[in-house]
C-alpha cells in the first residue's frame, strides 16, 4: 500500500517537474496512459492515480475521450524591456533604504495579509521534527552551551554536513567554511572583505533587495547587469563591464533570483568562472534557494566551477528548515582569512547548539523528504499563483516562470505605478513587494513581487483578485 | 540548619566583600568575634562559622590570642607611568589584528593551559538550568523557528526582561532596544552607526583588544585616554581632548574595565554624560561586566546619567549565562533608527529561541542567584589568583585590583618584553595575553592580563610559579 502509494507519487511529481520545466508546455498533451504505463513500467492504475492526483494539483484537465492537457497557466512575460536593450547603464550609488523600511513595516501591520515576503509559511517547515533534535541535543550536549563565544566559531559537525551536501558538485575545503549567524551575514561580511567604499558590485537587475542594502549601508556602488528571467544576469554584458574595469566584486543570486527565480544555465556558470579569474574579481555567490530549484538535478553553484578562490559561497537553512535558526556559512576561498577576522570582530562566534541541532536535521533523510515536499508544493502554489494573476489582471500583465524559489514577478500595465498601487493595497490590507525596490536606478516603475509561499486559500485568492481590480482601475485611471 | 548556613554564609560573603574593596586591607585587624556578635545579631558560633569560612577561602588569618588578620596579598599596584603624565599621544590607527590572532590561535593549542582568556570555566555557569529551560520551552514555542528572519529581531519578554534587570537606575525605552548576536555585534553596529573611517574614538588605555580590532577593521583612529586602575579614564583628558576637537565617539568599559577591572564613579559618570551631551559625543558603553562587579551595589552604568540619548548601552548575558548562546543588545538613544538598520542589513534578525531561554532565566530569581555566586567565586579566585603572584612573581611586579571581571592586569620588570615572555611561555604550554595587545600605539609591553575565571586548583598554580619563573629569568638575563 505504502509501496504503492510511492509509486504514483513519484510519477506525478516527475511530471509535475517536466510540467513546471515548461517540457510541456500549457496545452501540450501528455502522453497517454498506456504510453507512460508501458515505459515507465507502471500498472495502468498506477497511472491513473498520478494523473488524478496532477488534475487535484490543478497541474492539468482531462480531456474525455482525447487525453491529459497541461493546464493553460500565465502567458509567458515578455521579455524586460530595460534588459532587452542589454545596455548598461553608469554604475550608480544606491538610496532604497527608507523607502524599503516604510514598505516593510507596513507590509507587517496588523491585518494585512503580506505577499511581500519570500519565505515559506511556517507549517512548511519540519518544527515538529526540529523541536525533537532541539529536545534530544539540549539533554546531550550541555557543552555547547559553553563553548568560546568569541573565537570559535564552528561547529564541526555542522561543517561536515555541509560538506556532506557540496560532494555532487564539488569538494568544499573545511578550512574555508566560517559559520555565520545567517546568509545575510555571510554575505554582509563578505562585501566586507572583497571592496571598500566607492568600488562598484556588479548586480543582477532586478536583484534582491537586501543586497541593495548592503551596497548602499557599505557605500559603494551597484553596476545593474542586464538579466533573463530565465537565464539570469548576462555574461557578455558582465564581461564588457569587467573589460572596461567597471567592476570590483560581483553579487549574484545564481540559482532561484529574487524576485525572478531564474537559474543560470551551467555554461553560463563556466563562462562566468572563467571572467572571474581572469579579471581576478571575487564573486558573492547567494545560494539560499539552490535546494529549492525545481529541475530534476539541484543546479550546481558557480562556485562548482571555481578553481582560483575567487568565488564565496554564502548559504543557509532558513528557507527549508528554521528562518530564526540564524545559521549559515560561507566558504570564502582566497578570502578566508580576512573573512575570519571580520567575523570575529563582528558578531563572535556563531550559536553552537543550533548548529549541532541543524547538523542532525540536514544529516538525515528527513532533508531530503522536506527539500522534495517543499519543491512539490511551491512548484503547485507558484502555478496556482500565476492562474489566479492571469484570471484577474489586466491582459497586458506578464508574469516570471520562475524556476526556483517562492516569489512570482509580475510585469504591470506601463502606466501603473507600482508604489501608488501599493499605498492603495495598503488600505485594503494588502501587502506585497514594488518593483523600484529591486533595482539601483528607479528601474520596474510597474513591476511587483508577489510570494508563493502562503498555502493557498480563499483568502489568498480574494487578495489577489483585489489586487487585479486596483492595477485595472490604476492602469484606466491614468 | 538551612537558615543558620545562610546566615553564617551571608555574614562571611560581607566581610569577603568588605575585603576585596579594601575596607579592611590586607593585615588589617578584622573587628572582634564578640563585637561582630553584637553588631550583627548573631550567635558567636555563627560568626565563628563564618570567620573559619573566610579562613577556608583564603582571605583572613587567623593569629592566635590576637584575632583574625586580612591576608597579605600581591601588594598595591604602582600607578602606571604611561597613565601618570596625563599626556595624551595623537589619534593613531591600530593595527594588532595579526598579532592578535596569532596569539589567540597560539592559546589554543592543544594541551596548553590558556590563561589569556576573559571568561569563567564551564562550571561557573548554569547549564543545568539552561538545559531545562531550553528544554521546556522548545516544547512550548515551536512558533519560535519560523519568525521572520530577516526583521523581526526583538523577541517581546527578552526586551522586557532587560529593561526589568534595569529598573534600579533608570528607565530603559523598549522601542530602544536592538537585540544583537551577542555584545560584541552590538558594539561593532553602534560603532559602524556613529562614526566614519577615519573618525578618532576615544578608548581606555588600556583597553579590550576586541574594541582596538573593531576600530582597526573599520578604518578609524585611536585616541588612548590615561586611565587610572582604579576609577577608570580620566575625564580631564577626554574633557581636553573633545574641547580641542579630537575625538568623534568614546568607545568605554566603565563597569569593569578588561583588563584592570576599574570601575569609574558615578560623579566621573555624571561628568562624563555632561560632557557628552555638551560637546555632541556618543559614547558606545560596554556593560557586560556591569553584574560581575564586586561592589554590595551593582555599579550604575553612564546610560543612567544620560538624557540627551547620547549613550549606546551595550550588553549580553554571556559572562553569566551561555558564552555560545550569542544574544546580546544595545540601547541605542537616539542612533536607534540607524543601528536597526544596520543590524538588518548586517545580520538581519536574532535567534528568538535563545532570547525566549535567557529571558526566561534573567526573569527568574536563578539569575539574581547565579550572579551572587558568581561574585563570591570571582572575588575568591582573583584574591587566590594574586597571591599566587605576590608569592611567584619577582618583587617589582604589581597587580591589579580588580573591581569586576575575570582579569588580573600585571605589571612586570620593565626589562621584560612580554611578547617574548609569551613564547617562551608557550613552549612550556602555558598562555597568557601579552600587555601590547591593549593599546593602539604599542603600551604595555611588559604587561600581562591573566584569567581567574578558572576554578582555581593545582594546575594553575604550577603554571603561575612556572611564569614566574620565566618572568625572573627575562627580568634578569636582559
Amino acid at each position: 500500500m505504502s509501496a504503492q502509494l510511492k509509486l504514483y507519487e513519484n510519477l506525478a511529481d516527475e511530471l509535475g517537474t517536466l510540467i513546471a520545466s515548461r517540457v510541456f508546455a500549457p496545452g501540450d498533451r501528455l502522453p497517454s496512459i498506456r504510453h507512460l504505463s508501458q515505459q515507465k513500467r507502471l500498472s495502468i492504475s498506477t497511472v491513473m492515480q498520478a494523473l488524478r492526483l496532477l488534475e487535484d494539483r490543478g497541474l492539468i484537465d482531462a480531456r474525455p475521450q482525447a487525453g491529459f492537457y497541461v493546464r493553460h497557466r500565465a502567458r509567458h512575460p515578455h521579455p524586460f524591456a530595460a534588459n532587452e536593450a542589454q545596455s548598461l547603464d553608469a554604475p550608480t550609488y544606491v538610496g532604497i533604504n527608507n523607502l524599503l523600511m516604510r514598505v516593510l513595516r507596513a507590509n507587517k501591520s496588523p491585518d494585512v495579509l503580506d505577499l511581500g515576503l519570500s519565505c515559506p509559511q511556517a507549517e512548511m517547515l519540519p518544527v515538529r521534527r526540529l523541536q525533537q533534535i532541539m529536545g534530544a541535543v539540549a539533554r546531550r550536549r550541555p557543552d555547547l552551551l559553553t563553548q568560546d563565544g568569541c573565537f570559535d566559531t564552528n561547529e564541526p559537525n555542522f561543517v561536515r554536513q555541509v560538506i556532506r551536501r557540496a560532494v555532487d558538485w564539488g569538494r568544499l575545503d573545511p578550512q574555508e567554511i566560517i559559520v555565520t549567524n545567517s546568509c545575510t551575514e555571510a554575505m554582509s561580511l563578505s562585501l566586507r572583505a572583497v571592496a571598500r567604499p566607492g568600488d562598484t558590485i556588479a548586480i543582477e537587475s532586478p536583484t534582491y533587495f537586501v543586497l541593495l542594502q548592503l551596497i548602499e549601508s557599505l557605500g559603494m556602488k551597484a553596476l545593474e547587469i542586464p538579466t533573463d528571467p530565465k537565464t539570469g544576469p548576462s555574461i557578455d554584458a558582465l564581461e564588457l563591464a569587467m573589460r572596461e574595469g567597471l567592476v570590483q566584486a560581483c553579487l549574484f543570486v545564481p540559482n532561484g533570483n529574487n524576485p525572478m527565480g531564474s537559474v543560470m544555465p551551467d555554461e553560463n556558470k563556466k563562462r562566468l568562472a572563467g571572467l572571474l579569474s581572469r579579471y581576478d574579481i571575487p564573486l558573492i555567490e547567494d545560494d539560499v534557494y539552490g535546494d529549492l530549484c525545481f529541475a530534476a538535478e539541484r543546479p550546481w553553484p558557480v562556485k562548482a566551477y571555481d578553481s582560483t578562490g575567487n568565488v564565496l559561497l554564502c548559504s543557509s537553512f532558513s528557507k527549508v528548515a528554521s528562518s530564526s535558526a540564524r545559521v549559515g556559512y560561507v566558504s570564502a576561498g582566497r578570502y578566508t582569512q580576512q573573512l575570519a577576522l571580520l567575523k570575529n570582530v563582528s558578531s563572535g562566534g556563531t550559536n553552537h547548539f543550533f548548529q549541532a541541532v541543524l547538523a542532525e536535521f540536514i544529516g538525515s533523510s528527513a532533508y531530503d523528504t522536506q527539500v522534495r515536499k517543499m519543491r512539490r508544493t511551491l512548484t503547485q502554489q507558484i502555478a496556482r499563483m500565476s492562474d489566479a494573476v492571469a484570471e484577474h489582471f489586466p491582459s497586458e500583465c506578464s508574469v516570471s516562470e520562475p524556476q526556483g524559489g517562492f516569489t512570482l514577478w509580475v510585469r504591470l500595465p506601463e502606466r501603473v505605478d507600482a508604489l501608488a498601487l501599493h499605498q492603495v493595497a495598503l488600505a485594503q490590507r494588502i501587502g506585497f513587494m514594488p518593483g523600484p525596490l529591486f533595482s539601483a536606478s528607479g528601474r520596474f516603475a510597474n513591476y511587483m513581487r508577489i510570494n508563493c509561499g502562503r498555502t493557498w486559500d480563499a483568502k489568498t485568492e480574494l487578495a489577489v483578485r483585489q489586487l487585479g481590480a486596483l492595477v485595472r482601475a490604476h492602469a484606466e485611471r491614468i
